[in-house]
Formats: C-alpha cells, sequence, structure tokens
C-alpha cells in the first residue's frame, strides 16, 4: 500500500464533508496544507474569539507499549492529551493535525485501529481531522498531534493568573492514570500485587518488559469483570485504573464553565499535581497549600494501592496523565462554581488555598492523633522525560 | 537540566516579544497551549483571509543523519520543510509549534545547534515559533514542525486545479538535494566517484552506513572550495548540491506571485517532480506532458553526475526534497508571470503542458539525430515512505 492508500485506509470517509464544514474545514487531508475559514465568515466560528493551538507526541516504549496500550487506545489518547491542553486554557478544541512515523510492525490494519480510537475522540469532542504526515519509523511508533481551538478574545486562562488568597480545585480524580499503568505493567509481567489469578494465568507467558501483540490478554477480563461475585467489584475497581491510562476524558466542559466564571489559572494534570501545582506556583509568584484530607482518594485508586501495599498518594501528587484540571479562583466564586458543577453532575474538589509567596507548593497533614497540622514541602518533580 | 530548563536553553530570547506581538501571538511557549489573535484586531493578520495548516516530521536515519546533515541543518530543514507546503498554497507562514523527542546523545548544545538552525529559518521566512512538546526517545531524534499560515480568502491554491492546455512551471531547479545526497553518503562512505582525495582522505576513516558525530569533515572543505584553482569551481558545484540538501529555500515569494497572477495549481516539490506530476495529474484528472529539454538540468548536478557515471534526469525526476514548486497557469499568462520572475530576479522554468486525460504523466524525448519525438511514461513514484 502507497503513501496515499494508507491514508485513505485510516482516515477515509470517517468525517462527513458537512460536518467539517460546519467545522470552517475548507481543504483537509490530501493536499500540502489544510485551508480553515475561522474568520466568522460563514457560522462565526472564531468571530471575536483568539486561536489557542498545541501539539504533544507519544512515542512507544516511553508513553506507551503493546503492554499498556491497545493501538486504538493510542490513537484515542494522543488526540485526548491535546484536548486537555486546550481545555486548560478554557478553549474549545476545533482542528487537529495528526503526524505519524510508523514501523513495519505496524501493518494497515494496526494503523486503522489507532485511526480509530483517535476519530472516537476527536468525535466525542467535535474536533475535525484536517490533515497530517506520515514517515516511516525504523523501529517505533510515534505519533505527534497538532490541535487548534477558540477561546473567547482575552479570555484563556494561563497559568500565571493565581492571586493570594484564593482556592485550589481539581476537576476530577488524580493518580488512577498511574496506578493503572502499574496494574498493567504488574499483570504484562505476571507477578506483584497485580491480578487475579485467573488474569495472572492470562498474561503468565509474558516476562515483564516483553511487549506483548496486544494487552487484551487479562484487559478484557478487567473490562467486563465477569467472574464470581466476589471478584466483580475488585475488577470494576481495576477496570476503572485502567480506563482511566488508556482513554482519559479531558475536563472540556470543565474548563468552559471555569473560564465563564472568571477563574483566575489553570493547567492540566499531565506530569501529575505537585508538577503542575510548581508550574502555577512559579508563573503566578506565589505559594499553592494543599490540605492532605481534601485530596479526592478515589476508592478505586485506594483499593489498589492496599493490594499492591504501595501509598496511593504517590500517585495522586506525582503520576501524571489524568488529564483533569488544577486551577485557582477567588473565594467568593466558589459557592457559584461548585453549585454549577453540581447542576451539570461534573466533579469539582476544592483541595486547597494560594497565599503569598515564597513561591512553593506545601501538603497540610494533620494528626489523626493530636489533630495537630503541619505543613510539608510538596517536591517538584513528576515524570520529567530530561531527569 | 529539566524539561523548562531544555526548552529555555533552545527557545529563549530568540524572538524578541515584540517580534512575536507583530505576527499577533499572545502567548507563546511556555503554557499548556499557545494564543494568537489571528482576526485582524490588532493590524489585519487574518482579516479577509483563511488559514492554511501543514505538519511535517522528520526522523533520524531515515530523512537524515549525522553523515548528512549537521545539528543546525536538521532544525532549519525541519521548519523549511513546511515552509514549503504554505508557499504551494500560495500562503504566507505565521506560526509554527516544534515537538522533538529526544534521545541521550542529544546533548544541550546539540539541541541548541538545532534550535540555532530552526531559528534561522524562521527568521528568514518571519515565522514566529510559538509552542511544542519535548519528550525522550530511546535511540533516534523525531522532529514535527506544524505550521500555520494565511492565504486570501478563497484563493487557496489546490492541487485539483489545473485544466487541460495550461502551462506547466517549475520554480527552480530540481535534482540537486538528491545529489547533494548521494554525494554526502559517498563521501561519508570514504568511496564512489565523490569528493576529491583531500575529502576522501577526511572521511576516509568512516565507514558506510557509520554515523559520523558531524559532516563537517568533508563539509566545510566543500563549502570553502578553497585548494587550488583547478579544484575550486568543482568545490563550488558540490557545495551547491550540498546546500541544495541541507539548506533548501521554500518558493514563498515565488508562490505568492504566483497566487497574484492566478496560476491554476501548485504542488511543491518534496517527493520528486515526478510524483508530485502525478498527484497534480490525479487532482485534476488530466494529462502532464513534461519536455525533456526543458526540464532545467542545473551545472553542478550534469558536473556531479558526469563524475559519478549517473544520469542526473533520475535526480531530476525522482530526487525529492527539493522544495522548489510545480504548478500550472493558463498559457495566456505565462508572459507577465515570466516578466515579473524576471523582474524579481526569480527562477521561472517552463516544462510542459497540460492536456486532456487518462490521467498520468508523459516526458516528450526528442532524438539528437532525426528531431523524432516520442512520449514516455514518467513512472508513478518517488519517495515513498510506504514502498
Amino acid at each position: 500500500m502507497d503513501e496515499f492508500a494508507s491514508i485513505t485506509h485510516w482516515t477515509g470517509r470517517r468525517q462527513s464533508a458537512e460536518w467539517q464544514r460546519a467545522r470552517g474545514v475548507l481543504l483537509g487531508i490530501g493536499d500540502d496544507a489544510a485551508a480553515v475559514d475561522i474568520t466568522g465568515a460563514s457560522d462565526g466560528i472564531l468571530g471575536a474569539k483568539h486561536m489557542v493551538l498545541a501539539v504533544d507526541t507519544m512515542v512507544e516504549n516511553v508513553h506507551f507499549s503493546s503492554e499498556t496500550m491497545r493501538d486504538e487506545d493510542v490513537g484515542y489518547k494522543a488526540l485526548a492529551a491535546n484536548v486537555s491542553d486546550i481545555a486548560a486554557m478554557g478553549g474549545v478544541p476545533l482542528h487537529a493535525l495528526v503526524s505519524v512515523a510508523v514501523p513495519k510492525s505496524y501493518g494497515p490494519e494496526r494503523m486503522r485501529r489507532l485511526y480509530d480510537g483517535l476519530y472516537e475522540c476527536a468525535e466525542r469532542y467535535g474536533v475535525a481531522v484536517i490533515g497530517g504526515d506520515t514517515t516511516s519509523s525504523p523501529d517505533r511508533l510515534v505519533i505527534s498531534v497538532t490541535l487548534t481551538g477558540t477561546v473567547e478574545a482575552g479570555r484563556e486562562v494561563r497559568r500565571s493568573g493565581a492571586k493570594p488568597g484564593e482556592g485550589v480545585f481539581l476537576t476530577g480524580a488524580v493518580g488512577l492514570s498511574a496506578a493503572g499503568l502499574h496494574l498493567l505493567l504488574a499483570e504484562a509481567g505476571g507477578g506483584g500485587a497485580a491480578g487475579s489469578a485467573k488474569q495472572r494465568l492470562q498474561a503468565g507467558d509474558v516476562e515483564a518488559g516483553h511487549v506483548m501483540p496486544h494487552a487484551e490478554a487479562g484487559y478484557l477480563e478487567l473490562i467486563q469483570g465477569q467472574e464470581q461475585d466476589g471478584e466483580r467489584e475488585t475488577g470494576q475497581s481495576r477496570a476503572a485504573l485502567v480506563a482511566a491510562h488508556q482513554r482519559p476524558s479531558p475536563s472540556v466542559r470543565a474548563g468552559r464553565l471555569l473560564l465563564e466564571h472568571g477563574c483566575s489559572s489553570l493547567n492540566d494534570v499531565s506530569d501529575g499535581v505537585a508538577s503542575e501545582a510548581w508550574e502555577i506556583a512559579e508563573a503566578s509568584g506565589l505559594r499553592l497549600v494543599l490540605r492532605e484530607s481534601s485530596l479526592p482518594l478515589n476508592d478505586a485508586l485506594k483499593e489498589y494501592g492496599v493490594d499492591a501495599s504501595l501509598n496511593p498518594q504517590e500517585w495522586m501528587l506525582y503520576g501524571g496523565e489524568d488529564y483533569v484540571l488544577l486551577g485557582t479562583i477567588a473565594k467568593d466564586k466558589l459557592e457559584e462554581v461548585r453549585d454549577v458543577f453540581r447542576e451539570e453532575g461534573l466533579p469539582f474538589f476544592e483541595i486547597g488555598e494560594t497565599l503569598e509567596g515564597p513561591v512553593g507548593v506545601e501538603l497540610v497533614r494533620e494528626s489523626a492523633q493530636s489533630g495537630d497540622e503541619r505543613n510539608i514541602p510538596v517536591a517538584k518533580r513528576g515524570y520529567n522525560h530530561f531527569g
């Protein structure tokens, strides 16, 4: 199959011309460049709006492996990571360009599945895929997605807008993605605390570090959780962790609501709460103080932590890839926002406050015995690609 | 160096805030996404224009190696390839996002040099670098650049606009990049017809296929061409081929002139004249007939072909990465365009014409003896990443 035939096989007839036109697309995949009308000439896509742009790259065996992600998941997550960046500006995602470097081991059907997942995410968030680039890669898949979006002129929510005395919030649970990854790797390795006996058996012939053709052994079982009654609940908990890792749900709607209600800063949790909190602290020149007892400890996470004899707080603070939003907002707006989120059925966790510098991030820990509180510094680390 | 420090080291203080503001940049490198004002609120950047978008990826040891490209060249060319895509729409390049997957072998200084080249290209074409992504890569560098641009609403020049009975043109010489690559590889291998005795000696301890730290051995000598009088000319010719490969000059100005004068189709020569001609033929549903004697045979190319005992036509038709424009225009506009290009000192080669289908590309060859002409089919091939 030549390059054009491949692209058609992966992308052809996925989004109708009409659907794309409603998103300002004049010329999509297949020319030197895509062309879009964003001046609002037709239906006011841009009008008095600004454009926001983000790019995110996933490298095989760095960000994913066949042990941890099916091909569909890779495509889905590559776009979702960008959607999350646009959400963190308070924006609405619009146009995507997809660049893939493809090794021989990815035949037409694997790439087709990858695009299945990517288009599934595109449909969910209303994103028009308008172009891209395909090249060969000697050994590993590299997928790079660029996403544009729009935001009301002058309203884009930056990292640098937090002020002292505001509330700090999260728009969803954190740590699940990292725990899901831990679980998937433990299963693939066949050992650790992970997996039922059956799951371990299914993954049993796979050595740690060896890449399975697909992560389906164990995975489907896990999603379905259809063993005995006693195991169903565990299966469901674990499925939630795996889903958080493989199919993140960026907080686009939450970002829009937060922009409307005047939140002062936003960051998406790609590298972990600690790392994102530090970014806001540094960009805004203040201190973020998080309350340990307010951090949203998800049941599935807690349960898996117990099983694996690991402290889930490590995943919550330093795990990353949760793709929820961490942000700040004036305290007098909190009640209003709390109500709106409740009405829309969206999670909203108040986890701390901002204080005058020195710049930093702290965690307030309350002693269970004495009720005394002490502030623990939160390390400025996360998943660092250059560490 | 952590990720932020690295990014600052590579990109910091390269383009002033003022320079970026003049290009509509509201928020550049350092947040979740970049933000731009392209609605023309400030200085009419977009106004009644459309946006065009392209992405291009270069993979180490697929598109380049240390034998053939210095780090600066990699950065320069990664952006230039995209500039060429925007030129092929008749557009003006505007904003770039740069995503790099970086192996350990690329330390801060190598990456800095890569960005030196990238920013050199950005300055040359007025491109604001507004964002990107950095990840680690286990083994090879992958650089993916996304570029936006603007074009007058409804005027973007597509592949599909050619009509029968038009002239076919090129905006520059072709085949030089492929010949330059051949020369660089031959030199790095220390054999072949390439290189003076001294150049061969400089590259002599490098085995074919082995990657040199930099392509500087032989290269600088080549650029300078400062040996004896007899060798100077050869050195200059070869330098032209090497420069064509390492530092392509996309035809942005030519694309703008062609749009103004109503050319009907454009393609940039990234995969070779044959491949690009086939794309126009298929998209427009007609036949492109190129005249062999009109193909611009550059002196440096001719000379190197003789030295290497290779037919330069192979490079001209199937070489690729020349990043000039191939296009079509009504014959009654040719004289006007010819004059404008001459006035501006830009090359313009009329190389054939379009005819009613069947869809295809042919080469008219004239017999030197008899003067008889015959039409040879031009194969639909080029550098195919999936061949």
